[in-house]
């Protein structure tokens, strides 16, 4: 798991089928399309980058339904209206995200009811619903939010509305004079999320006919490659080929994050997705070993590490020099994280890690020094257990020691241990890497004690 | 980094112009258009998020070359040729990123022969780069490697090779005949990079008949609400617009980043245009001040916060609650931040409060716990300045009091002065909010004492 996992390297996620037919852990149900247009300029001028129009891909795939292209477009009514017919010709419905701000230059609902040939109508019950929004934060709603009240005539709001912008779903009839779909959601993340999640997908799977459920589980590993893996796999993947039933595999190499299984499931109901899942996770954990996967789904890290705390009734304190905070950001992250985590000492400078952590004149990456940091820890916060890092991040060596060398110790009720790596990746990854790698050296011990 | 995850806020970016043009800081210099396609079915299942086309995106607009559509496609013969077609016939020029690989599913190189009526020729010269590579790594070239090295007839490869997949240039005739040129570059985006820098970018220019050069400058506020922001500068974004010379300003509200203006600027040479920038960046100062924008292009808060202590010979000191190491993470990102940052002293537990930081009996989440806390950090820490910041980061509320409350207090020779907020987000974006608005107090008085 070192140095193959470039995050953004396209040609990381790999199929795991010796046949042609790309493998994706998607159960295609039928022939229902959806493809998803992105709008903005930003988007386009690389100011942003367009994770919206990924996350639906993902969304989609999940539910069975195929999605074979992506567009993004700037805000321009011609090239949006060129954009937007264009996807509903070839699909049979289309997930517009972006263009249903305030501004001007927001014109979604505009191209879509041009589309439709049908005239803006400004609908009072989302008036009410923005200008209540602004009421609640004490503030007058300025006159252009009325603008996101508008519904084209035969369209309907999405009835879940978690800004200020309307979501739509409008009837549209593409070039050959067929009844197609189109849906407009905002650009903002996280409304869009909501609105996707809790509105378009069961509106999606009920006109595409969809009754089957199709379900999938990530398992999250680290501290195996993904050539080991897949070596260690193969005679499963091809038992799961020959047999062309129950869950499917997929590998998903997510950089510092490890790598990730993804099984995925079609199943008559719940809970035959479900059965299916949970036979081949169990199936793949007999293989690899329940040690090297550490969560599932957005089970990361740090929650295996709470989650063991808790069980064996530990509290967690962190020493933390190069990583400078970085863990207890992680952490801490996780809701409900405080009946666990006391606390994390950040000495960054050497005299900080004499005072606060009493760790004695000693380099400052060192075996001895990052053993004393575990328990300097534990002693000054009063925890069970701990994890303490050392280390140079570069670019610049330090003390005579090379970017990328790092000590790792967890501590748990006084009993120490420690090891050594060395990183060849910039600073960024060296601390993220360490993040990761620390942590898992405790949850390894952890995991031995429970 | 943990602290950055918040970047992909889509509404965000707005125009700043009261003309329906849109204005995004971009400079047009003719109407020579190029756009992307990027290829892969992981692209459309989410599996990876296309940061390819964004790149390229920004690349082509700081180079003036326009750029309206961009599509993702998966490795599918039919669909890759429909939007290789589609693009050629509204665009000039066409980059296609990624299926350059040496698997089956890596068609793009056929696609391109079969749109130009060409065979693919295997090229000598490649193969033997191509086996050189192998060699170095002491490895035999897999016979899949070869299909690498097929170039189609009457195209040429890129020059720049920095990996086993060689680039392809190709003139391809639209569907009415006209001249065209696309373009092949790998998926992978070290490689797919070096190419487009080093070759595409300079070809386009020449094709498009470009020598003018485009500059632009990223001003970063806090402070300041959009809208306030857009009114203040009201009455110079219309001097630019009736001058139609000099450097452009556009809006761009990245979220937790602040907002930003970005200025753009195209000049007869790298002095003219830096001259352009140079005028405006004062212009806006005077207009908005000096305190409202806390850095230029890639400095971020934590930035400009390291290089006011480093100026006034001060060193910093954390005591974090609630962001739970986030400051720190993010300071210490900074290369070289620690000959000012001496450590931070993450205090999850009233216990650790008290015990490390001196903190009286008080509630955690109080005007006095925040001012004492900073003061104990100054104090534990050995550092002449601090700052501090507890509060509820939710879902649930805390010791009676409401997620999204949070003190802040900084700390300068002893002095501490303190603020509350109530923020109205969830935990994850209370969190970075914090961060950044705690640093910014700090940075406004060392500001005014500078």
């Amino acid at each position: 798991m070192v140095a193959s996992t470039e995050e953004h390297d396209h040609h990381q996620t790999v199929t795991n089928s010796k046949s042609a037919r790309p493998y994706w852990g998607v159960v295609q149900a039928n022939s229902f399309k959806c493809e998803v247009v992105a709008v903005g300029s930003e988007l386009l001028l690389g100011q942003i980058v367009d994770t919206n129009s990924s996350w639906i891909g993902e969304q989609l795939a999940t539910a069975g339904i195929d999605s074979y292209y992506q567009t993004k477009v700037g805000d321009n009514f011609d090239r949006m209206k060129e954009v937007f017919s264009t996807a509903l010709d070839r699909s049979d419905a289309v997930i517009v995200t972006g263009g249903l701000g305030p501004t001007q230059d927001d014109i979604t609902r505009n191209v879509i009811a041009d589309l439709m040939g049908a005239k803006l109508v400004r609908n009072q019950e989302i008036v009410d619903r923005i200008a209540a929004m602004f009421g609640n934060r004490g503030r007058q709603m300025p006159q252009n939010n009325l603008l996101q009240a508008d519904v084209p005539a035969g369209g309907q709001p999405i009835p879940v509305q978690p800004g200020t912008a309307a979501g739509l779903v409008c009837p549209v009839k593409d070039s050959t004079g067929a009844e197609k779909v189109i849906y407009a959601v905002p650009g903002v993340p996280w409304e869009m999320k909501k609105m996707v999640a809790h509105f378009v997908l069961g509106d999606l799977k009920e006109r595409a006919g969809i009754t089957s459920v199709i379900k999938s589980r990530t398992l999250r590993t680290w501290g195996m490659s993904e050539s080991g893996l897949a070596e260690r796999l193969a005679e499963e993947i091809e038992r799961i080929d020959v047999a062309g039933s129950g869950a499917t595999i997929a590998f998903n190499a997510s950089g510092i994050e490890g790598l990730k299984l993804r099984l995925t499931a079609k199943g008559e109901s719940e809970a035959d997705a479900d059965r299916q899942l949970a036979d081949e996770e169990s199936r793949i954990r007999a293989i690899i070993g329940n040690a090297v996967i550490f969560g599932t789904d957005e089970q990361t890290m740090e929650h295996a590490v709470l989650k063991l705390c808790r069980e064996q009734g530990l509290t967690l304190g962190l020493a933390e020099s190069l990583t400078g905070g970085l863990i207890g950001a992680r952490i801490t992250a996780v809701p409900g994280s405080s009946d666990v985590f006391r606390g994390s000492i950040v000495s960054y400078a050497s005299e900080v890690k004499a005072k606060v952590l009493g760790v004695p004149d000693l380099p400052d990456v060192s075996q001895e020094a990052v053993e004393a940091m575990a328990l300097g820890a534990c002693e000054s916060l009063g925890s069970d257990c701990a994890v303490a890092v050392t280390g140079v991040a570069g670019p610049e060596p330090w003390q005579g020691v090379k970017p990328g060398t790092v000590w790792m110790a967890s501590a748990i009720d006084g009993d120490v241990q420690s090891s050594m790596v060395t990183w060849p990746f910039d600073r960024e990854r060296t601390r993220h890497f360490t993040v990761i790698n620390a942590l898992n050296g405790l949850r390894l011990r952890l995991l031995d004690g429970a």
